[in-house]
């Protein structure tokens, strides 16, 4: 029996982002309806070599499909500079939930930057103002592409500002999408009084203040993916509505952490879990709503979601390269 | 840059087991002295499939050598009637600490086979009488094959006796050793009173007795896996010399998991860690020892020590099938 081998291109290829953006929702639903699983995240810290490993195990069952697979994911900052490869690579191995056997290897670091837009665009979706047709974006790096990507199928964005300090980053982003949208380079403020924001850096001091705000823009906050990091300044999550991923996440990492860890923030200014409102079990956005906040950290139901998506693209469609692992 | 795909075959024949059972001492060892970290397995439960899953990462610095990687496994004691699969899969990703590039995926199942049979060589090489001869096995299963590989290595083993009530198990077991080995079927008692007797079974009522033994038999106690599982009596337990892999594990799920939950057995029992043995801390057998025990739950650690000794020499010989997974 054959394992399917999904390489980088392969699960570009195969990642239908209207698809994608229908099973993340799955699966924040199966989370808040408990039909899922998802221990937490465990870490391997090695200072030696400034990085670490995170596995990111999950299943999920959304009624019509099921899934289950693992994530094996690292942090290691000094990679480019010193190894010539990525900060963050990740593994996937997607398995059937039915007998465990392991349907597909893919890279799992593709299959990160899809589902953290499609997780972007599934919070947009219920949150964002209906008409929205402006998008901004602080932070030009490799998770910027699929916010747009994927926030383009929930809202009919004709105008793109990007704002990064990194002049060729910006240039590369205004080049990859100007055939396709009214796109330009801007300030934060700029970035922020659009009717959409997402924030890609990781950064730990605030860069966006309130008052880089419209009134009503929807924040994705997307970068914080460790204990310090900020993008947001206080204010702005504490006036917001402000909807989470995982408050256990959240709280640790997201962010909120570094508010919610001296006190500033509480539970009493979460609004939501994503899973209440994809469910209806609290409200998208209401008239009564101006800014509203999405703090992302990643799930691994996220990941279980997309490989789910990603497979059986690729399975219907013959692509990728088949491979007896198991000798079964 | 390239992973390279190791399958059943691959890691068969790139396991030389002399090599592997000194690396799983070593992993012995770094657990012992806190140079290695295991985070605790965790484990999804799918009790409508009648299964589960279970994630092992690790790290263990050997001093020549580091090691990091992950398996995913799982146990579907269905499958075999219901899928014809293996109730047991694993995938096991190995990744360069240092940059956490996954340098190979390959079969965990076949590994675990492997490195369990070099670590009962492990215990059985400071436990078993130094001029050890001869060998039973109670249980003539898959995982019967690799303690005789692996303990052959450590005493020169001639007569063998195999003891299953599957008596076309047996034939096979008998079939495959008997140009090596003096090969028997036999009972339980008489697997019992060899110098060294392993029993890789999944019973939960024990099914040797204290009377099946020699006074200095070393046994290898492999079986048990989850709460319930019993192979050997009480009695064994507490007269012999105990010595554990693992605490948690084995109090959780090990072969003392059910007298040390009803309060039959105490920590005052456990005479020692394995990695107390191979760092000297503790003491191997010595002229007062008689019955010996080895409690084995089998650890991540030797997953990941194990897939070192593979990756090394699959990459030294150019086996194996280069797959560029990640497009780095």
């Amino acid at each position: 029996m054959e394992t399917l081998l999904l390489n980088k291109d392969d699960v570009d290829e195969n990642t239908p982002m209207a698809e994608l953006i229908s099973a993340i929702e799955d699966a924040f639903a199966a989370y808040e309806t408990g039909d899922a699983q998802m221990p937490a995240k465990s870490y391997i810290d090695l200072p030696q070599y400034n990085g670490d490993f995170r596995s990111m195990p999950a299943y999920m069952d959304a009624g019509d499909w099921d899934a289950a697979g693992i994530k094996w994911v690292n942090v290691h900052p000094d990679n480019p500079e010193d190894h010539d490869l990525p900060t963050v690579m990740g593994t996937m191995v997607y398995s059937d939930p039915e007998t465990a056997f392991p349907l597909a290897l893919m890279d799992g670091t593709e299959l990160t930057m899809k589902r953290t837009g499609a997780a972007a665009a599934v919070a947009t979706d219920h949150l964002a103002v209906e008409d929205a047709t402006s998008f901004g974006v602080v932070g030009a790096g490799v998770q910027a592409y699929t916010q747009l990507e994927a926030i383009s199928e929930v809202r009919d964005i004709e105008e793109v500002v990007v704002s990064d300090v990194n002049d060729d980053a910006v240039a590369e982003y205004v080049d990859h999408f100007s055939a396709r949208f009214d796109v330009r380079a801007g300030s934060i403020s700029e970035a922020g009084h659009c009717d959409i924001l997402s924030t890609v850096t990781p950064v730990e001091d605030p860069i966006v203040s309130a008052d880089d705000l419209a009134d009503h823009t929807h924040v994705n906050a997307m970068g914080a993916d460790a204990e310090g990091k900020h993008e947001l300044a206080d204010e702005i999550l504490l006036a917001g509505k402000l909807v989470i991923d995982d408050h256990a996440q959240t709280t640790h990492s997201g962010e909120i952490n570094v508010p919610y860890h001296d006190g500033t923030l509480t539970d009493d200014d979460i609004d939501a879990e994503i899973g209440q409102i994809v469910t209806g079990k609290a409200d998208g956005r209401t008239d009564d709503d101006g800014v509203t906040v999405f703090d992302s950290t990643g799930l691994a139901i996220q990941d279980v979601a997309a490989a789910h998506v990603v497979y059986e693209h690729a399975d219907d469609h013959d692509n990728g390269y088949e491979f007896d692992l198991l000798g079964v």
